[in-house]
């Protein structure tokens, strides 16, 4: 198969939604899954007979058109070497490994370098039954309240796949801006001492402590170069108007 | 206000949504808040009176019917310290800083230990307008494929929270200077605004686009509250002679 992604291995993953009974989930998770690159979804007998066409699926018609069609879990795994299965509680009767979904999407991140891994949700209602339980090697719990554990599906399957979508270590960054030299903060310095001293709040001699007061001030701003710039601009027009007004009246 | 949940800090963040069109959109991002255990919700401008009994609120109607309703996004951030946008895109015209979801989420949990943090959503078609963007420190970006970056209102919200709820690593630091909160900062913008018209940096009827970049320039200074209370009091005293001059002329 021809990888669908800027990341190959993201093609390992078959997400694979089981009775499914609300047709917006399927396509809110198409959605999610088009959103963060898996573009494999699988889908176990279906509760809406004509699913394929639910508008949530925005941006991901295609995704959720081409979405295969299984009678059983057993089918839908069946090529996987790991199958991975969601669950909002904490102990159910299989006695499975429960790993935090940070945890257990780091193990799922390794596999899917070599292998195909399925990773289930089961019906909004009741989730995944004890027999389609039986198919997972482990299950991932999203770290959500007690209080509220339940999800709705399409975010839980959102969530889910933001987590095996993060990045190694190797994050993009914005740079920051650079930063005004000492001369042109200077300049907004004495520009905004002599606006002060024009309008009265400054006393026209007024004391070098006071005018470092107002130096330190603007030192904690940590302009930008281009928003020193900027800052100069007003007050210098501001300092103008000032100024050109005294000499009207 | 008593603490409605198990980390007194998660009280601290508001989660806004701003002119959302769908409600059950809003439900369902009151259903992930409630899964993650952030229970302040605010709503500006929804399009759907109603929205309230949004069905989707599953287990967290209650959530949604206490959500606060605010004319303004600027009402809706003046008691918060720190404002982030949320968006799609990689670029926009107002030069935000740009973080990837994890290390924002990273610097939003430090603020949430002492102060008041709004997290903003626009609407589904368009996002936050660059008016509602201009309120905002910096923004935040879930990192989806850029062939299709846009995600589903309820399900970006979700993978924010459940970042924002990741256990953080303890870290221990002296306190930062207490940052002055969104009310003050904008109050210093409209000083600021009326002494740039006042003087003809700014026509009278200055576009809002104009004013939304100056709104960003003041919102990148991060002014400490102390600091912030000194400049307004500059800004009136000039504010004051500009006027007072004009008047005698």
């Amino acid at each position: 198969m021809t990888s669908l992604t800027a990341f190959p291995r993201f093609d390992h993953l078959c997400v694979v939604l089981v009775a499914t009974r609300n047709p917006l989930n399927l396509g809110a998770a198409a959605r999610a899954m088009s959103n963060f690159g898996f573009l494999r979804l699988r889908v176990v007998n279906p509760y809406e007979v004509a699913f394929r066409e639910a508008r949530s699926a925005v941006g991901a018609s295609a995704l959720l058109k081409n979405a295969e069609e299984y009678k059983t879990t057993s089918d839908a795994v069946a090529d996987c070497t790991l199958v991975i299965g969601t669950t909002a509680l904490r102990s159910r009767e299989l006695n499975h490994m429960l790993r935090p979904l940070d945890a257990g999407a780091a193990l799922i991140r390794k596999q899917l370098r070599s292998q195909k891994v399925a990773l289930l949700f089961g019906s909004e209602k009741v989730g995944l039954s004890n027999q389609e339980l039986s198919h997972c090697h482990w299950l991932i719990r999203i770290p959500t309240r007690e209080q509220h554990a339940s999800m709705n599906l399409g975010q839980a399957v959102a969530v889910c796949l933001y987590e095996l979508a993060r990045p190694g270590k190797a994050t993009f960054k914005t740079p920051k801006p650079q930063t005004a030299a000492g001369g042109e903060v200077e300049r907004i310095t004495q520009v905004l001492l002599e606006a002060l001293r024009t309008s009265g709040y400054l006393s026209p001699r007024s004391a070098p402590s006071a005018d470092a007061k107002i130096r330190r001030l603007i030192r904690r701003l940590h302009l930008g170069k281009d928003d020193a710039e900027v800052y100069l601009g007003m007050l210098r027009q501001i300092l103008w108007k000032l100024r050109s007004q005294g000499w009207l009246a």
